[in-house]
């Protein structure tokens, strides 16, 4: 084992789940590339002796510590003086710094067209403007400063302090990884590989079965396995020394489920973006329950624009019928929630928008809506392109963010199909 | 302070972001309400010497420590056995569990109509009913039952241990809670009141001047402020002792930021839809550089058929010509990113669909398609009601992700200020 690092995050937004924190997947995925594992992401409130009881856990047993968040101008914005209290440094203002700061906060309100409190601005500059004695200052990208703070007595890892805008931190972090005591610690890194496999339609104990079997063969290999919206994903982590393991593992795994393998790498939306792309396909969507989660997950990507002309959320059964096309005879003999409505929606997606390619869904999210032959949760989908037609129809359990998440995967993989084949969704 | 709990994520899929946590955020608003204050939530991968060590510095400062994942049937799932030894408490196979998960096992691949290798079933299914002796073992919901682990010296907390998947982990939440040793600590909790007030164009720095102005008048709050695409959120968490000071607080609040205050409590997203469902009024969206995220987010909401016929994403010109009548002429002349267009796709949405209210968004969410004139970020908005029109035109920071999120928060504004007043968006 290399190289590790542990990520705090902090903000009782993020604690309590009213902000979904972005920075430490990123972080982990940036030091990753390192070469660096990350072992713990925390996530604490703003309270300080959280903070520094966080500190105290991840110093403990890796080589970095970087945390997110806490930097604004408010009171329990606290954590550039709770790691220097950690790490046995006085904080100060530095004067040059607090403006810069105040420069920035300056432009910032008057671009935004707000009248500024100069006192009080001025009060939140100094603040942010606290450096502990021996700290590198990353300048600002918002108006918060990073820091790189060694530890006082020469023991420890460095803590790298960043922002929480996401934005923010992103831009920083090329400063932070130039740092000397950062980049002592890169120095001590060994490359990290991570390769996935993607199976659609293996339950996860027939592929315990295989590992298992294997197990003996694959020395040097940290596999997780994780099975998400009817998706089987096998990510294995490995040091290059352990390449030919890992080939032996694509090898038990391509001879036992070569027939709902999909990917040995790029996820699905990869998978259908490319498809498009190289045949130079567009394509459409219609969709009544999942309320425009699908064409959001195309149009995610960037460069959508070239490959997806739009789609209609049509919730109510006049807008399926005027703005797509579907037959009122149609929705008053097997009504919305229907294979054959499916259909429609994906020939009107496609004939509307003058795609090659459209898809239709129609289901029931619930929490209401369901009924005993068509229960919360149904849902058929249909795509229709140059080479023929897929369905899929089923029910899905769990919640309504569930059903849409997972609805939204199944339509996903019947693009796949339809552009690819493999497994069917 | 009363009683305090610690939460643990597992699962490398987690802690590397392939999958957005949801369970800590969940748990720890529900400790809240039962007067549980929670002080970390800490994510660690599939390592058992990582998780060992997760809950002992959890187990250091909480009265309760939970977990979540890693109860599958594959190698990589070990939690059971990890609290169970860190707990002092030998594990072992509970042969009538094991029964009880194999016949769900059945009747769960018999509904997805796969086939079952019964060899590879019953070597996941006995791995899943080991115990820890002593422990209370709660149902399984999906295949994996949890638990409830007593400290095996009668010092430190239990640990209360939940699947990973949200679906099953809610459902199975109150047996866990109805556990004799959860009870115990409940029964030491506190009522912990959490309140919020919202913002819209105040800047962070001003209010941390009010915080100062009366910070004396404020003991007994934790107060948190968090700015977010464009919105100032104030969460006070606080006794009932201290309720006198929170009203000190909201008074304060309101005489300096009476004309930016939106909300003492409900989201935008709420404001909006108990507007539009108090005035029997119906919204279609016409959406173009936010992809169907709006209309997505608006029917986030159980019920929301009822307000929302649809919407329609036109990326293409012919997209927004064909379908929602902008003027070939306007795109001509002056462009598809422009308040003319914002407003002829706000017009379009509402006759479209027979909507009350339309609500138009153009805009370039980048990282391609700008020009001097018109950066990445520039987009208009217009929404169109019963009432009159509203308009916002910015420059949005930040990249796609974060261009597309602010950009339909910002369109909830409008949607609030068109229908409810109060500050512009």
């Amino acid at each position: 084992m290399g190289a590790r690092a542990g990520i705090v995050v902090t903000g009782t937004e993020v604690l309590t789940g009213r902000v979904t924190d972005r920075n430490g997947p990123w972080l982990a995925e940036q030091l990753r590339r390192l070469g660096l594992d990350v072992g713990q992401v925390v996530v604490v409130g703003d309270r300080p002796e959280d903070l520094h009881s966080a500190l105290a856990y991840l110093s403990a047993t890796n080589d970095l510590v970087l945390t997110s968040g806490g930097l604004g101008p408010t009171a329990d914005d606290l954590t550039a003086q709770v790691v220097g209290d950690f790490c046995g440094r006085e904080s100060a203002v530095d004067e040059e710094l607090a403006d810069r700061i105040g420069a920035i906060v300056d432009r910032l309100m008057a671009r935004r067209g707000w009248a500024v409190d100069a006192e009080a601005t001025r009060e939140g500059t100094r603040k942010q403007a606290r450096v502990p004695a021996g700290a590198l200052v990353l300048e600002p990208v918002g108006t918060a400063p990073g820091l790189v703070v060694p530890p006082a007595q020469g023991d420890g890892p460095p803590v790298v302090v960043l922002p929480g805008p996401p934005t923010e931190l992103q831009a920083m972090w090329p400063a932070a990884l130039a740092a000397a005591p950062v980049r002592a610690v890169l120095d001590r890194a060994e490359e990290l590989r991570q390769d996935t496999l993607r199976l659609w339609g293996t339950p996860e104990s027939e592929l315990a079965a295989t590992l298992r079997r294997v197990d003996d063969q694959l020395a040097g290999l940290e596999i997780t396995t994780c099975l998400r919206d009817g998706e089987l994903e096998i990510v294995t982590r490995y040091a290059p020394a352990a390449g030919a393991a890992y080939q032996r593992l694509v090898d038990a795994v391509r001879a036992d489920f070569g027939g709902t393998l999909v990917s040995e790498g790029p996820d699905v939306d990869t998978l259908v973006a490319d498809a498009l792309g190289s045949r130079g396909l567009t394509v459409a969507t219609a969709e009544s329950c999942t309320g425009g989660q699908l064409v959001a997950r195309l149009i995610d990507r960037p460069g959508a624009s070239a490959w997806v002309p739009g789609g209609v959320v049509s919730y109510s059964n006049t807008a399926k019928q005027e703005l797509l096309g579907v037959s009122a005879q149609t929705l008053a003999t097997v009504g919305a929630v229907s294979p054959e409505v499916a259909r429609q929606l994906a020939d009107g997606a496609r004939s509307r928008f003058g795609a090659d390619v459209g898809i239709g869904v129609t289901g029931i999210a619930g929490p209401g809506g369901g009924s005993p032959d068509k229960p919360v949760g149904t849902v058929h989908l249909c795509a229709v392109g140059p080479d023929g037609v897929v369905t899929r129809s089923l029910v899905v359990p769990g919640d309504r963010a569930a059903f849409r998440k997972r609805t939204v995967t199944v339509g996903m993989h019947l693009l796949r199909s339809l552009l690819l084949g493999g497994p069917p969704a």
